[in-house]
């Protein structure tokens, strides 16, 4: 255990007035809930008052400020730290009965920080590690920026961490890649309190992380995290290095509670009422609950109004940009899409159409983005690696480097988790519409940030190529099959898979007017043919799933289809129909968006009156709700294997003859 | 580029031929078949040869025995090396034709090495990271064992890494887990040629992997990689260390193509005829695709054969040992249960029924397995770091240190993923059932693991708890929505989710009873009422579904539930029939187990002449196949909120009075 109290404090009144007042709001508020995590925030409080009131640009009457700095609180369970923070500095959203109200139905102040609650709360935390990853998403944003609006663009990246977060595998990842691209302002307090829930640390780690982040090209310090002096000059110093830095924080979790500080009893857990008491006095606090006294709370309002100094400079700058400039930023961060992109897409599908080319959809999706890329400055491109697999590149996006920021593909490495987490730093950031690519099977490797992207409704865009057995040779540990299942049951996630060119094309205009929701494009490695073979003004696929096919006879079969089984859709369409069997194929790139259509349009799509059958190279959940009980279903309940992609389709049993077995056993 | 050739070898021609004999059937494979990595069996060629002719431990002819070498292909997508290697020394599995049908359908030898396909195929690999990881388990494994058999256990683990490997995530947390508990035994042999597929790895990543390892408590040494005395003399070194050991092996991708190696385009593409005409030159390897003289393949054969003797020798201190010993140790390395298991279970199921305990099922699980751990021995606990809370600990379970293997509970830190693979690497070594706990929610942080344990058919347990809304106030990013469905797609992963304490104890048994498919528990943080009032001999979860509450009038309504939701259908079957509709419950802890009863069975249990009603704290998706296109849902489309539980189940309408309406909604 550390030092304790104010009396052996190296701090000024003004400044242990200020933290207390932090760990006073923390304890408070999960006593009054009866759950919480208040030990991050009591041991913290001293950094974050430092970090608050000495460096953090920010502005709380606007919070949207595009040039404030960035604070993520990694470590999210300590989300009272940052409550308190919001509350303190006098953001309008955060009031006093939001803090008494910490963690109940309908308030501002969640479990762990909620994107979009509250201003001032940058990104939703809690899942280990992500923060940290999002936050060099963030930094990485700020350096394409100041690329591109250099007069207006400055601004930092701090980040609270726990042990937790940097024992999580994702951690290495995104430390990783802010060392290689050298995001210098991104800073990273880490809360050395050598507690986690199992007890001490060293039950379970013995890392040497200095060691470990100069590895990866970082900037190290280490401070005593409850010195005030110490832990200014340190991000001081931080600021200036050419690298991104991390500063050790020796503190003491739970700092005040004489009994439970300094164990893991006060990390997820109230104090109970005696030990609050207790740390009343030890901290040398003797107001009642929730009571903040005027002089505390105006000293914290004054750095709140301080920063309304910089934000009114920084409206002078960007005043003084030229107005196309102004315009064009403007339409940046709100994420607006240039007009132009809607006829230029147009375009493409009416090209498509006359060339009928054959290609892979990863292929369709490449081609889609060479006319996206042209028209929409702010996307940016990578790839985990398989950048001549995934097809993400264009000849708009240079790479981007250590040395130049002004390209617009990221080399993200064999990272697929880091990469998806640090998109959903550059969508929270602003500015920029993140797109990356790895295979399909890949997506359980990202899949904890995509469901960040989920929840906090942030525009990113999964390239997932690579769709099925229909990669082939590569075999089971490579082929998705219960992927487009498990993707689908995502709440707040489209999930395109689309058949051939021209739905690629209409996928990909989709997802990027979704400005509320993540897609997935999930797109072959083989070849597919043509199947929209007449142009249409509308998007077809922005329905979810239409009639692609009708029937020439009487309809007495519908096929249910989505991406590379569509074509043999098709296929069984014309052995029925020669059999006399009027058959009709819908096309179903998005579930999503089908299920938001009306009940006349799902019923005349589905025809709950002919025998429907689905075929799909994945797994079979959740067909049933539109093949109905006395439905079929074509596709694959097991996992792959190693051959070539045509072989495994007949063997597996996905073919045209086996979809027109199954719709006449059922006639 | 580095040097190439047999002109600058420091080779002795011995070694080379040896070497050169897996480039040239692994050249030569990846030709035949038109898709593969040639790259990295080339490149690791001489590495390979060094620790398969003077290290590895190993039989051919007992591929199973016990206390063998484990080597591991994490950079499966060399899969050609090992296949050539198992060739080569006499594997009888492996013949020269399957090597010719190289990712072809039913061929032993898959693009990626498939558990399971070939004896010597110690694990599926291929998606990165996860072989080193699995083979940290081993190595723990191999510890845990001679802390119980020492006079027969002493054997090393072996991986070979690429950059790739190194690059993703979990390659943290197996280093730094590996590094804590002074895993001494186990060696990596990094591939560090610096290439991946995009190119150089300069594009991604700056680390100093030296460094890097150091930091996490490794043994650190770098060779070249062509250079077999080098090799040699490091591999000597690492055996004597006290810590894990990494050997940066400097080679060149491709070796021997003269105009490929050394770049991306050799990584995952065959050479062309042409290049492969000119490696057989640069190479001095004269013969013909697929042709190994006699005199190469002697000297190969003659390593597999000297295996011979160590294993007799290893046979000889089995049979010295008490015979109770060897009973026991051929039950553990079989995977064997206790007969004394079943009967201690039905004691204390009907305990249970007598004391009626109202236990969140996390607590029955922990209940259950005090019983288990106290007559199964090889069980080997553990949490990431939620240890209290997934309640995986019992009293007899000691904890695992650096300086004593002889526990039983392993404190995985905040290292889900890791963890996962760690199992399967503990199950894959045998002689141990891993079970391990984290939050429900973050079986996504998980989930390429989980994946690979149903893909191996390896019985790992995994202690999901805090399953849903009913874990309250953490909120939308702790609440798992979603996670049931996304599990139950996966194939061979049975899903359970008990009701109550005996519900709970049945299906621990399930999951013990399945030896070659792995089990999620989801388990409730809440506590729940017992619903099983009366003793059965018969373990009712066996069938997947049962009719757990009859109507006591004419059934009109079936509520189909399962968790924590069951007391919601029955509280709402009361209400249905006090007015007058009769209704029956059907507790549904495992669908995938229910799938496989008959149909007859199926039938007297879903009844479908009766509405059908499902009531699950998740979201909907599958649960049409069991309700039928007229029943319901009631559960959670979307994601949850930070409140207290009974709130939040109120909030989002899950409750019996919802319940009750959708059934007479539908009469």
């Amino acid at each position: 255990m550390n030092k304790i109290g104010l009396k052996s404090s190296p701090n000024s009144a003004k400044h242990d007035d200020m933290a207390n007042a932090i760990r006073a709001l923390s304890m408070d508020a999960v006593q009054a809930a009866n759950s919480g995590h208040p030990g991050m925030p009591m041991g913290m409080a001293d950094v974050a008052t430092v970090l608050f009131s000495k460096f953090l640009k920010f502005d709380p009457a606007k919070p949207d400020w595009p040039d404030r700095d960035r604070f993520v609180l990694s470590a999210g369970h300590g989300s009272m730290l940052l409550y308190s923070l919001l509350y303190l500095t006098g953001y309008k959203d955060m009031t006093l009965e939001e803090i008494k109200n910490f963690r109940q139905l309908g308030s501002k102040t969640a479990g762990h920080p909620e994107y979009g609650h509250a201003k001032g709360i940058e990104t939703t935390t809690g899942p280990l590690g992500q923060g940290l990853a999002m936050a060099v998403g963030m930094a990485l944003a700020e350096r394409l920026q100041a690329a591109r609006y250099k007069e207006i663009t400055d601004h930092y990246t701090y980040v609270i961490a726990g042990d937790g977060c940097l024992m999580e595998g994702i951690s290495h990842e995104a430390i990783s890649f802010a060392g290689h691209l050298k995001l210098n302002k991104l800073i990273v307090l880490w809360d050395d309190n050598s507690i986690s829930i199992d007890g001490s640390t060293d039950l379970a780690v013995s890392d040497d992380q200095a060691k470990r982040f100069e590895a990866h090209g970082w900037d190290v310090q280490a401070v005593d995290g409850h010195d005030a002096t110490e832990i200014e000059k340190a991000i001081a110093a931080a600021k200036e290095t050419d690298r991104p830095s991390l500063i050790a924080c020796r503190t003491t979790i739970g700092f005040g509670a004489p009994n439970k500080q300094g164990t893991s009893g006060v990390h997820g857990a109230p104090l109970g009422e005696e030990e609050v008491a207790l740390a009343r006095k030890e901290l040398g606090w003797p107001h009642t609950p929730f009571d903040i006294p005027v002089e505390i709370l105006d000293k914290w309002r004054a750095v709140g109004t301080k920063g309304a100094r910089l934000s009114a400079a920084w409206e002078d700058s960007f005043k003084a940009l030229p107005e196309e400039q102004r315009t064009m930023f403007n339409a940046d961060i709100n994420g607006n899409l240039p007009s132009a992109l809607d006829d230029a897409m147009l375009d493409f599908k009416r090209q498509l159409v006359d060339d009928a080319p054959a290609w892979a959809t990863r292929k369709s999706s490449q081609e889609a983005l060479k006319v996206i890329n042209e028209k929409v400055t702010t996307t940016i491109g990578g790839s985990a690696d398989l950048t001549g697999s995934n097809l993400t590149k264009t000849p708009q996006t240079e790479p981007v480097t250590a040395e130049d920021f002004s390209g617009r593909y990221i080399y993200y490495g064999v990272r697929e988790f880091g990469m998806a987490a640090i998109m959903n730093g550059m969508a929270l950031h602003k500015g920029f519409i993140p797109y990356g690519g790895t295979f399909m099977v890949f997506t359980d490797y990202a899949r904890p940030a995509i469901r960040l992207s989920a929840l906090m409704e942030q525009r990113v865009v999964y390239v997932m190529t690579h769709d099925s057995i229909g990669l082939g040779e590569d075999g089971p540990t490579h082929q998705p099959v219960e992927h487009l299942a498990a993707l689908r049951a995502m709440p707040n996630l489209n999930v395109f898979r689309p058949a051939d060119a021209v739905e690629t094309s209409e996928c990909w205009h989709l997802a990027l007017q979704s400005k509320k929701t993540p897609s997935v494009l999930s797109l072959s490695r083989q070849n597919l043919e043509l199947v929209r073979k007449t142009h249409t003004a509308d998007n077809l696929c922005a329905r979810g799933a239409y009639e692609l096919a009708p029937a020439n006879l009487e309809a007495k079969v519908t096929i249910l289809a989505t991406g590379s089984e569509v074509a043999i859709a098709l296929a069984a369409q014309k052995l029925l129909e020669s059999d006399g069997v009027g058959t009709r194929v819908v096309s179903v790139p998005s579930w999503e968006l089908f299920e938001k259509q009306d009940d006349a349009y799902k019923k005349e799509t589905l025809r709950e009156d002919t025998v429907r059958i689905a075929v799909e190279a994945g797994c079979s959940m959740g067909w049933e709700k539109f093949t109905g009980p006395n439905g079929g279903f074509i596709g694959i309940n097991s996992f792959g294997a190693s051959a070539p992609a045509g072989d495994l389709y007949k063997h597996f049993g996905i073919t045209a003859e086996a979809v027109a077995a199954a719709a006449k056993d059922r006639l």
